[in-house]
């Protein structure tokens, strides 16, 4: 697919409803069980995902629209949200989720981002040349991608529980 | 995690909001493109839920529970969908699995699965014994799996509409 706005929303402004549907009122196990050492539990990814709300995606397309390529990205800090949201409980964060990233779709708006907008280029601390439509399709697939980890990560709490059927559950070996 | 009745539940009872919040009102591009020649479209999935629900986990429990493992299952037939729901919409598709779902959810309580239920043999076509925990154990997997499937064959959409940040996104070369 060819990046489209339009598409990209659809996808952004459902990922508050998906991870609350997955996590909202589930126990203690399913929320903070991760995959081993140094892995993250769906607790975690849902900090994560705030962190990138509040510090990565519309301050880098801010960037882009104010500064163009002259001025590199700000490093995103992908393990902040490890001291910044300690204690907070796992529905606090979900609700902060879902509120940070209307406030992110009000600025997209905001920003009246026409095919010539989309096109401008920035600068990415490690990467190099980017683009606005590589930053916000980065933006939708990050998404997708922590959507599949918090399956995958609840899915490995009963790799042992499967039995036999374990062989068929490729899930389980990723 | 050992397996326990009411953990499974929690995910079991939380996948129709899941995949209708990922799905309902998406574009057809999102919800009916696949990741290649052989693969599901997320609509495919939702239908491979569906035929869950009607033939597999609720079946299998009822012949452990009425003929132990004497009687093995049902072969699951996995590309029943591409025939059964030619033509639905997706919106009737997630209804239908939302309704099936709570079919299944009713029939679950009334089999009473006290611990010694749970425990009881049953014979699979292919993998030989199994217990009825390791059935709903992997019903919870399956499910988690797909939500999973969906995710990555969305995001694979944009493989190429990410540019250099690709490296990073490793659910593109899952």
């Amino acid at each position: 697919m060819e990046f489209q706005l339009e598409h990209a929303l659809e996808i952004l402004s459902r990922t508050p409803a998906t991870v609350s549907a997955m996590l909202r009122g589930v126990s203690g196990e399913w929320a903070r069980n991760n995959e081993g050492p140094e892995s993250w539990s769906p607790y975690d990814i849902v900090g994560h995902l705030i962190h990138g709300e509040e510090t990565d995606w519309i301050p880098r397309a801010k960037i882009i629209l104010e500064h163009g390529d002259s001025k590199p990205f700000e490093p995103f800090d992908r393990f902040a949200m490890f001291e910044k949201f300690k204690g907070a409980s796992l529905e606090k964060l979900l609700g902060r989720f879902a509120q940070r990233r209307q406030q992110s779709l009000d600025a997209l708006q905001q920003m009246n981002l026409t095919p010539d907008k989309l096109a401008r280029k920035g600068t990415h601390p490690e990467l190099g040349a980017v683009t606005m439509k590589q930053l916000l399709a980065t933006w939708v697939v990050h998404d997708l991608g922590h959507i599949r980890q918090i399956a995958r990560v609840m899915a490995k709490q009963y790799a042992e529980a499967v039995g036999p059927w374990k062989a068929y559950l490729s899930i389980l070996s990723e």
